[in-house]
């Protein structure tokens, strides 16, 4: 493989000049750099990537964390997120970090060792103070990571209330609540406490399950179900994250309640699968889309060199109507 | 930042001696390594991983190339491959190359320029030809690129079969077959050609829709299964991937025929979505963290310098009977 310093001598002129024209960094004259180039051309020479990085001290990859890329609102997520890194320049690495433990460390420590240029961390496995250490372009997906690190997440108290309100406008009486883990500092707690909130202030009874910390595979949202059936607690309503909600539907079906008659759901989130069962489910539908380019814009700014300081972009979330609700 | 040269300095060894040891290339005496140790620690100095890579022309990065990871069965290659390749040492660039046409030819350069290590490929988007050019360590997945890249693909021969014999044992008269695309050459068009050739085998009327190439998209498979009934088609046992074949369904259930008792489903792949419907869906299951598991071990290979030529990796197939099917 041919060197710049081979491509130098060909050209007769000093490597110097070869590198401050690869690296655009200083004046060289067109007469020269044609014979460069021609140089370039007959040796077949690439210019080495890893060496032109060294030189800007940037490598153009963004890692993207995410706790299951099989989960269909991190799938979603991860696409757009792509497709957006895309578009601004960028590659994306993608770390799954929940089957590796020390993954989330390990991907923030390339960060300082100039491997990636930026990380956009939808991941909740770290303890928030290894964020709060570190001074680099970060970009946090729905959860609270420290005041320089702006955050990303959707109007959670708005998407609770449309639940709640969903609910008690189908007449629900009893309703059934799968609730985040409070094991985090996470703006989505707000879509829980919002609902509840509601519920109380109507006087609704409600029986709130709370989620294990980290788990989105659907072998625990069945087992999360089954727990529910077994204790048999009695509800009319549900309000779930998709893969959860789908599961106790079907569950219900199957011990011959009618869905919307006897038992009305809301989903939360409105990925794909919400609108791939039967009945179609009602859901509070976030933006995934809109998620992902507010997090390359940020992250895309922090790069520049632009600080942020208790940055929060909060989009705004949907009810669709589906056949799991009447009204 | 402390530099190289900086290290050596305060170590009073040469910037030689600094790099053989940071890159365990050559001898350097016990004691002169901790001089360059304390010195790094008083400088806080941190090697520069694009310097290493540099010198090692390895990065350590695998770019994963799939046509859209919110697929499910995309999703589930992907979270397996980021597994696997964790565990063997690499990190992941992911690339959604339907979305940007020439960016699978991009992340192709990406090997000649030396940013990553390593391609699978599981994408349909570009000609064979630009493979048969490189002589990298490429790995396809379910895709024929050339004697010299190697192959990996479940036995979809097997998995035609299965799927056929399992209609004619349920008593199918009519059968709706979504095809894939014969615009290119994938081990994968061998599942549609022996499930044709069995049900011509035993007479049975099949009715075979071609799918478009490169389309996997929730939008457009209800577009297919409005197609196909609004031109009347009458059937009584469905094959498709599993997508489809849950659109289809539910589109049949709302029509009011009864599944199974009036139309039998057979999906293809087995991805969590057909455990989530109701009915369950019967179907022939890839094992795709076998499909990460092999790519990954092929790609080190080739990556270590052994040379494949000509060779396939053939998985296994299975059938999981749900609700779709009675026997």
């Amino acid at each position: 493989m041919a060197s710049i310093k081979d491509v130098a001598q060909r050209a007769c002129v000093g490597v110097g000049t070869v590198s401050r024209m690869l690296n655009d960094s200083g004046y060289v004259a067109e007469e020269t750099r044609k014979k460069i180039e021609v140089a370039m051309k007959e040796l077949n020479y690439t210019p080495n990537e890893l060496a032109r990085n060294l030189y800007h001290k940037r490598t153009g990859i963004i890692a993207v964390l995410v706790p299951n890329v099989s989960n269909p609102f991190f799938s979603e997520f991860v696409d757009h997120a792509e497709a957006e890194l895309y578009e601004a320049g960028f590659k994306m690495m993608l770390c799954n970090t929940v089957k590796e433990r020390n993954a989330e460390l390990e991907y923030l420590d390339m960060l300082n060792r100039h491997i990636v240029d930026g990380v956009i961390t939808g991941v909740h496995s770290l303890d928030a103070k290894e964020y709060r250490k570190m001074h680099k372009p970060i970009v946090a997906l729905d959860r609270f990571l420290g005041e320089h690190i702006p955050v990303v997440a959707v109007n959670h108290k708005e998407g609770g209330r449309l639940a709640a309100e969903t609910l008690i406008h189908n007449g629900c009486k009893k309703i059934l609540h799968f609730r985040g883990s409070t094991a985090i500092e996470s703006p989505y707690l707000e879509r829980h406490s919002e609902f509840e909130r509601i519920m109380e202030e109507h006087q609704i009874e409600t029986y709130s399950y709370e989620l294990e910390w980290n788990r989105f595979d659907s072998g625990y949202y069945r087992e999360a179900v089954e727990d529910v059936f077994s204790k048999g607690i009695d509800f009319d309503g549900v309000f779930a994250v998709d893969q959860l909600a789908i599961e106790c539907m079907n569950e219900t079906i199957r011990r011959h309640r009618k869905v919307p008659r006897d038992v009305k759901f809301v989903a939360y989130d409105g990925t794909f699968i919400t609108e791939m069962v039967e009945p179609k489910m009602t859901a509070v539908v976030q933006p995934i889309e809109g998620l992902a380019k507010e997090s390359v814009r940020l992250l895309s700014d922090l790069i520049n060199g632009k600080e942020y300081k208790n940055k929060q972009v909060l989009l705004g979330v949907q009810l669709r109507k589906g056949n799991t609700t009447i009204v």
